[in-house]
């Protein structure tokens, strides 16, 4: 029987790719999508039909009202900072950081996970938010991962939780790469900070990563099309 | 300057009392009330009626969605036990247990925390709740606040994030006795797991451990009035 695994699922290039790389390990993938005061509708969206191409076993949504909180450009009336495809990309931690936002999605991770006997959670953090995100750091995900086995029954009396980041050492580029060599339609995802009518922007940081990525593996961007 | 603290508010005894150590610490309160699916808002009345009576600088609400993941007698339709109040409190890890709660508790507190600059928290876990709950025990306050020290900007750039358990090893009446001696009026506060017309049951868990500990102080319960 495969082991269940909870995947978080934005609905963009990175957690697409982690999904396919839990199910290419033999998990039966429990897809969760938390609603945090995004401002748009559309990369949930992308997650349902993310979801439901790389065959998760099913697909929950949750959420969590960082929108009252403020403090990022991703739920607030802020400006997402935009540049062009050549100018560097901010250093430091962006206006785009959402306030504990990992430690939250993890956390719902963890109570879904907990509620379905699964000890495995999948988050598709990586080496290019780890410049700027404390969130996105192997120190983060070992701390979380010591958290949830004294915070749950299942990790207390059962078995050993373990969070799986398996983009952590990848670049953009290496986790296209993998994510083709997996199958995965890059074409169902949306990365966009800020899209116009369900189509990426093609300024704000996330869609000029995505685009140098795309250009670095030598294809299209099939999400820019 | 006072410094600020995030205070996990629920409107029941515990965090009703914590709210006044922490007031008594010199913190200027930001109370946060956290809906994760109850099935009343009778406990929302009281967080509100506690926060105003009790000086809170600020009263924030945050939503998270356990609700849809089931798994507790607390979000779902399952029964809420009863027994008389001469009964023992049933022992193991109770049925009214939330998967994963103070952790997404706590995760929401953080963020709020993050977002106003504060960097304390205060949580009501004590020796009660410790015997059947994962997420009640020194381990897990530790664990989550070596957490937050790598996952917010604040702990990372700024400084150390403290949690704060002043309930930690108290009984309920010490609790109460404490909670007295600072000037909480205990009528606010609401601790039924299943209040009937806005009224404690009884009969639950909570409203036995509760009644028996007012009964070990020696004056009647005010909230079961």
């Amino acid at each position: 029987m495969s082991k269940r695994a909870v995947v978080l699922l934005s609905g963009g290039l990175d957690s697409a790719t982690v999904l396919a790389i839990a199910r290419s390990e033999g998990y039966e993938v429990y897809a969760l999508t938390v609603e945090y005061g995004q401002r748009h509708d559309d990369e949930l969206a992308a997650a349902r039909r993310v979801a439901k191409r790389l065959g998760a076993a099913a697909h929950q949504f949750a959420s969590a009202s960082l929108r009252t909180f403020g403090g990022s450009a991703l739920t607030d009336d802020i400006d997402v900072p935009k540049g062009s495809a050549d100018e560097p990309v901010g250093s430091g931690i962006p206006v785009t950081y959402v306030p504990a936002r990992n430690t939250v999605l993890l956390s719902l991770a963890l109570a879904y996970a907990e509620s379905i006997g699964a000890h495995d959670l999948f988050i598709g953090v990586n080496a290019v938010d780890y410049s700027g995100y404390p969130d996105c750091r192997p120190a983060f995900v070992e701390a979380f991962e010591r958290l949830a086995n004294v915070a749950t029954k299942i990790g207390v009396e059962v078995e050993a939780i373990r969070v799986h980041a398996p983009l952590m050492e990848l670049s953009k580029a290496d986790i296209i790469r993998r994510g083709l060599s997996l199958g995965v339609d890059y074409g169902l995802t949306l990365s966009c900070y800020d899209p116009v009518g369900g189509r990426p922007c093609g300024g704000c940081d996330a869609c000029r990563i995505r685009l140098s990525a795309f250009a670095e593996v030598g294809m299209p961007d099939p999400g820019q099309r």
